[in-house]
């Protein structure tokens, strides 16, 4: 049973500690917090409470909570860290992991070197299986990953994404835009395709980014020149066959990122999460080689399943087969609109 | 076991079905879909699926759906129907459970004539037992009910709300508003203390709404002039001990509806559900004989404990406390932050 740390319990810390918590090979010992809050409250309630330094152990005692250590006492007990810390913040964590020789999963909003190899469990699993370090890939980098993954049974040369990307998670409501389009970043390309390329480094990638006063998930907008020249009927049959890409048919109703998130929530789905991409079927269109289509990426649940894999290809000897069938079954993914 | 019927599957029918059969003493015996999509695809995985009419059961049928027959069929074998479809389409459908002899609880957005008795559950359950007609008030109605019936234990001489509401549900995109906030309406005042009267005849009431471009929860500015002068720390504990309403301790962090509706998913409510009234305890503000706070109200949500509560009240031979105990129980009433 893998011993598993996560560093950082907030929108994808809390998610991939409840997510590893319900596969069968692997417990969660611990998670961190800095300061005091309703979501310190929950984590007490469910995991062993660490402090990320030692000041936050003084001030979430202070507070009232039950402490077990800081991030050091975690680190030591862990066979594996998840770190979910704020982007940025996890490449300044990582001497602690060396110290105690643990190995660690980074997040996208890492640099690239912070870790041996860019993951997303589709696309390059076997490259993660050498690796001490691993950083999943952003959501949208993921969300795109997957899609090319699963289209390279056609051939793919190149691809341009717009990604209309929300402005930040429901409760960050100081990020804004309240009322505008901003281009994030207004240079092209947007650090999504040099960070898609540390996985595709054969394909020709162009990303565009701008944000969008909304919350629920983001948008994207795909173009992919492809070598074959499937029907259209064909890829949304080859999507519809992808374990982590969902299919919107017409007859669902749905235009929009609410309706996809209502369904997940009336579909049982813990805190209206959606795991995987959600490609529009009516979006899908072929013209020769070039197939274009819309999908829908949730910001804050995508990189579950791939945090998850990531697990077991640096501390656990699976294959990228089982994990993801492991992955995919303890957490029901396969959402059907 | 109670019978239920549920005419209308939309935000508040599917939420007061999954309730319905949650309760040991009631079963769902049908819910009612007009036209196909991802609702009523979930609708008939969940329920027995019936037309709201003729022709919706052929436009249903046509869709591949497995219809058990129209709404009459349903009314039939129904103890009770719980009418949810849309605002102001119940008092056009009150003949068909007249003719069988069916009492139905009906919603907020019906006139108040279409019922025997406006409900809710706190104020006037036992008016409710009487009626085969019964009017659950709408959410921001529901909402200030909950708050008079705790405070009177103070003496509540008069009420002057000011309410934030959310433009639309999730998924109603259509509905805006976009960059503005409208008077909803544009004359003081709003339907709701009208609709208020109905439960508390003897409180001077007056409310103005005015509608924002979110689609969270409603949030109520609330004056009470109470006959009393009990300290804050009196009104809090008052709160506390109310079993609908819950409070949001300043050491949460949490200051707007998007925290709230985190909390609640981090708790594991289905949907981020929040059936409580959610008082912001820093609010709480007492000069003499004047109470001044805020409280937000979950729009989707927090009429379903009182929908099971008027369910029991027509068809049942429950008391108040006894329905309110089950319905809290089986649900779960009682959020903590």
């Amino acid at each position: 049973m893998l011993q598993v740390g996560i560093n950082g319990y907030g929108t994808i810390g809390k998610r991939v500690a409840e997510a590893a918590e319900l596969q069968d090979d692997m417990t969660v010992i611990g998670v961190t917090k800095t300061s005091p809050g309703h979501e310190t409250a929950d984590a007490e309630s469910k995991f062993n409470l660490y402090g990320t330094t030692a000041e936050a152990v003084d001030t979430l005692r202070e507070a009232g909570h039950d402490v077990t250590g800081d991030v050091g006492d975690l680190v030591e007990q862990a066979d594996i860290i998840v770190d979910a810390t704020p982007a940025g913040t996890g490449k300044d964590n990582k001497p602690i992991y060396q110290s105690h020789d643990t190995p660690a999963v980074f997040q996208g909003g890492e640099p690239a070197d912070v870790a041996d190899a860019s993951f997303n469990s589709a696309a390059n699993y076997s490259q993660a299986r050498d690796a001490d370090y691993v950083r999943v890939v952003s959501c949208n980098t993921t969300g795109l990953s997957r899609l090319i993954s699963t289209l390279e049974v056609f051939g793919v040369s190149s691809v341009h994404a717009t990604l209309i990307r929300r402005g930040g998670d429901p409760d960050q409501h100081g990020r804004g835009p309240i009322n505008d389009i901003v281009l994030d970043p207004p240079s092209i390309p947007s650090h999504h395709s040099p960070d898609l390329r540390t996985i595709y480094p054969g394909i020709d990638i162009c990303t565009h980014a701008v944000k969008v006063p909304m919350t629920l998930m983001h948008l994207q907008g795909v173009k992919v020149q492809l070598n074959g020249t499937p029907t259209e009927e064909e890829v949304i049959e080859t999507i519809h066959e992808s374990d982590r890409l969902a299919c919107i048919p017409a007859r669902s109703g749905i235009r929009g990122c609410a309706g996809i998130k209502e369904a997940a929530g009336d579909r049982g789905r813990a805190r209206n999460d959606v795991w995987e991409n959600c490609v529009w079927e009516s979006s899908v269109a072929v013209d020769g080689n070039e197939l274009h289509l819309y999908q829908a990426i949730h910001q804050e649940a995508n990189v579950v399943p791939e945090n998850i894999d990531a697990i077991r290809a640096v501390a656990a000897e699976k294959s990228q087969a089982e994990s993801r069938q492991r992955t995919n079954d303890a957490l029901g993914v396969g959402l059907e609109f």
